[in-house]
């Protein structure tokens, strides 16, 4: 079979810091050690018919191998999972827990994330920004004390670490530069023992050269 | 085996409208013929410890059946789905597609949609709701429109009804009494299919039951 192709930003908006959701599938392909290509697509790219007809809603990553074409971040890693051992547990309880954290990091932890930052993008210089803020900032507080709450000085969400946990951390790791983290030592713990796995440094370093590459052309 | 037993709200702020996450399992587990119980909590319950050792965020709904504990709607949709024939193909590839559509209709459109809604809850009576609630309402607006270019006139999202239209239709459910969904009618008519099925009828006809009974207790 040949290798499964992957799209991503020519030029990631978060300037090469891992946030864009190409990382989960890259860091995803790396804990397998199944290798991947990557076709780079710029903005006006991923507004043609030809993206569209793979992605409906215009956005990056999309999966494509052997005759199965995906999109959502969430369901590629899932199907990666599920095609090699090592992001899903054998079990099938501890697989099914597994799969709910990884729906819970992306339904129910990074929504209130991605609308802090994005206020913080397109409202900072509005009238309302300051004083929208602290309801935003405590929004997202809330998940983070359930979230530290469950796992309660563990190493991983649940048993060793899985596909729950790979999506739970790069969902995190969009709060960087807020102040936010900082404030649970324990969860900022538990994204550098995630950041410390080989498969996340050598996904981190590929994502990081397409930004270099793209800055210096 | 015993019944699957899920959790729902005693009494639903949506009073009744089926918006409550807990109808989308009843829904799957409808579609697939699946009989249930389901276990009534009040707000308070849902902040106990008992409670949140089922479920972190201390939300409904959860599930629990053969040793298996999960929580997240799209998590435990996703596991009936597996378990039981009616809400995924069997060809793979198709399969894998019908997941996908379960995730973005989780996580790429449900999210604008519930921050609409949440800031026109909780942010009505502020100054800048009037000036915010355009750029809401075109956010919700984008995804509608991308959603009814994909549907290009098909019954459902990817071939046979799946566990992606079921979740898509109690995220644009969501959009109700916003008057943003009279803007497609195709996205309505598509809803309205949904709705007519008799597994949809059975479930929003139980949690009914449950709200009526709520307000008359």
């Amino acid at each position: 079979m040949s290798r499964p192709v992957i799209t991503a930003f020519r030029a990631s908006p978060d300037r090469g810091r891992g946030l864009a959701r190409d990382m989960r599938v890259r860091w995803a392909f790396e804990e397998v050690g199944q290798p991947y290509d990557v076709r780079l697509l710029s903005f006006e790219a991923m507004k043609q018919p030809s993206h569209l007809a793979r992605h409906p809603f215009g956005q990056i990553p999309t999966y494509e191998a052997g005759g199965v074409a995906l999109f959502e971040s969430g369901a590629i890693v899932l199907h990666i999972a599920e095609q090699h051992p090592g992001l899903l547990p054998e079990d099938p309880a501890a697989r099914a827990r597994a799969v709910t954290w990884l729906f819970a990091a992306l339904t129910t932890v990074e929504p209130p994330i991605v609308e802090r930052s994005m206020a913080s993008i397109l409202e900072r210089d509005r009238p309302w920004y300051a004083q929208r803020l602290p309801m935003l900032d405590e929004n997202v507080r809330t998940r983070l004390r359930q979230l530290s709450a469950h796992l309660a000085g563990a190493d991983w969400l649940d048993g060793a670490f899985s596909a729950g946990d790979l999506m739970m951390v790069t969902v995190l790791r969009r709060l960087d530069g807020s102040g936010l983290l900082e404030e649970w030592p324990d969860l900022a713990a538990y994204i550098a023992r995630a950041e410390a796995r080989p498969a996340y440094q050598r996904a981190f370093a590929d994502q990081l050269a397409v930004f270099q590459a793209a800055s210096a052309g």
